[in-house]
Order: C-alpha cells, then sequence, then structure tokens
C-alpha cells in the first residue's frame, strides 16, 4: 500500500507512524503525483475542501484507475449539499471519462478503520461503473467489513452526509465509533 | 389514534383494515381538517409531491401542533434533494412559526411499522425544536424503536435520501424489512 501527500516527507511520516500497527503487507510513502501512478486504486481521504483542486492536480496520472472516494462535504463539522450534488459528482465531474469515482468508506470512524482488531460497520458504496464498483466492494471486504451497493453516483449525498449524522451522533454520545448496521436485508 | 385522508370514507376505509392488526387504543377515521384539530402530534405521511399542498390546506389547524414529518422526496423511486433543501424544510417553511416540524420514521419499512411483532430499526429523529423533538423521541420510543437525535432540521435530507437508498438496496436484495441500527454508540 502506497501513501501520498503533497509533501514525499509528510507521506514518510504517516508511514512510519502506521507501520508498526500493521500485521501484513507494505507500506511506503511519496507524493500524490508518485503515488497515483502505482496500483489500481486510488483512495482520496482528504478534507472536501482540498479534493477538487487536487484532483485537478492528478488529472492526467488518474487515467486508467479505480477512484475510491471517501470525502464528506462538511461546513463547520455540519454535513451539506455541494452545488455538484456530492463530493463524488464534483470529483466524476473534474475526471470525466478519465477514471470511474466510486463512493466508498465514507461512514467507518477513523479509529475503527486503524485499529486492525476493531468491528467495522457497514459500508455502503454507490457509483456509475458497476465493474469498478464490484472491485471496489470485493477490496473492502477484504478488510473486515460488509458492503452493499448503494446505487448510483447520485446517491453519494446521502452516504457523505450521513457521516455527518454520525459525527453529530458521536459528539452527542461521547463516541469515536459511531457506524451503521444495514438490517433486514441478507441477515 | 386518528387517521385522517382528503376524503373522509377513504379514512374509515383505513381504519377499517388496520382495527384487526391492533392490540390496545381507539382508532377512527375523518377528514384530514378535522383530524388535525385532535391531539398533540400530527403525522404527515404522504408522497412528497403532495406534501406542500396538504400543509398549505392544513395550515391555520395545525398551530400548536408537534408535525412527525415521514416525507421522503422521490423521483421515479430515486431520492433526491428539494429546492428547500429537504421535505421537512419545506415544510417548516411552509408552517414558519405556527407549528415545530420534526423529521422522523422515514427509515423504517411500512411492511414492519404495520405489524406489531416485527423488530424495527433505529429511528434518527431531527428538527430545529428540542423540546418537541424530545417528545417525538419518547413517543416512537413507545411504538418499540430505538431512537437517536439526528441534529438540526439541516440534517433532514440526509435522513430522508437514506430512505431512498434502503429502497434500492430492499429492491437489489427482494427484501420488505430493509432499514438500519447506528452502531458503536449506546451499545
Amino acid at each position: 500500500m502506497i501513501i501520498g501527500s503533497r509533501d514525499a516527507q509528510k507521506a514518510q511520516n504517516v508511514v512510519a507512524e502506521l507501520k508498526p500497527k500493521m500485521r501484513a503487507g507494505e507500506l511506503v510513502g511519496m507524493t500524490n503525483q508518485e503515488a497515483v501512478k502505482q496500483g489500481e486504486f486510488v483512495v482520496i481521504a482528504v478534507p472536501y475542501e482540498g479534493q477538487a483542486q487536487m484532483i485537478e492536480d492528478l488529472k492526467g496520472q488518474l487515467a486508467g484507475k479505480i477512484v475510491i472516494d471517501t470525502v464528506v462535504p462538511l461546513q463547520k463539522g455540519k454535513p451539506f449539499v455541494p452545488p455538484a450534488g456530492s463530493a463524488l459528482l464534483e470529483a466524476q465531474t473534474i475526471l470525466g471519462d478519465e477514471a470511474p469515482v466510486i463512493g466508498a468508506l465514507h461512514n467507518i470512524s477513523a479509529v475503527d478503520l486503524g485499529d486492525v482488531d476493531s468491528h467495522l460497520g457497514d459500508v455502503l458504496v454507490c457509483g456509475d461503473n458497476e465493474t469498478a464498483k464490484q472491485k471496489v466492494m470485493e477490496v473492502i471486504r477484504r478488510i473486515g467489513a460488509r458492503t452493499f451497493d448503494a446505487g448510483p453516483a447520485a446517491n453519494a449525498y446521502v452516504i457523505e452526509g450521513l457521516t455527518g449524522v454520525i459525527i453529530h451522533l458521536n459528539k452527542k454520545h461521547k463516541s469515536k465509533h459511531g457506524s451503521i448496521r444495514i438490517t433486514g436485508i441478507g441477515d
């Protein structure tokens, strides 16, 4: 796995922090520009404010990759619907046909995602490219989460916004583990 | 409990259908105009297209009531964000200070809600009037569901949209029971 950052040193610092927590696999740090050239999947995990510029900057290198968008539009910690309809639709508009953008992993707490022993919530996955969506669901199942095909890219505003609601619940109940589980389907 | 409809006969037909399923309590049917005069809570459960006109028509009689809005904006079965930001905000804009609108019960399947033996999913409740929100949560807990304060009225678009995602999941998995459960909080 590769950690990218605008600053290679920052990426390497994160690698140094994460490596002791890992049980298996490689982890290296480099600039975003170099990182996105590697592998099949590129995970976007930045604050909403930084997403558009970052994707503009990486547009050429993202061609042919599957982009996993975890970005949640927040204003002072509260969810909102950006003009494009969602962070995902904004990213897809910038990338055009260059790379499919699949929304996923928004609703899992960073704390739980960073703990190999934690029980993960369900992951709602959305996007318009069905092949890419299935591949992303397969990858996410490998980290131990149940995945659900939550429909087209147009549904992304719901899944992104749900994180804002979970942040609200976490604050109210002093938790860092809020997440959701789908019931009445496949159980 | 009172069932309201534009047509009193329709309301009475629904009452005749529901009564055999009830274990306790009274149920009567009447026109919306008469129904909203009774009791403390008024539940709006109509298709999104009919909501604005209905609330306009009932505006005078709704003064001082707590309005529970279960309405989900759907276009051809798919969720969308209406111009006002959500069905709830649209209803609240029409009612102004006349009555607080609290969003709730969107994500429970009608089948499960109609079955006294079913296990209900969690209910996310939102709205800007804290007193009214707490009262609504108390009422919903009495029907056997866990409730969560999901924040201000501005969050309603997420909770309404989630129903659209659950409808998608139900269709895909041939279920009528799709719902959500909050994890990592209070459990």
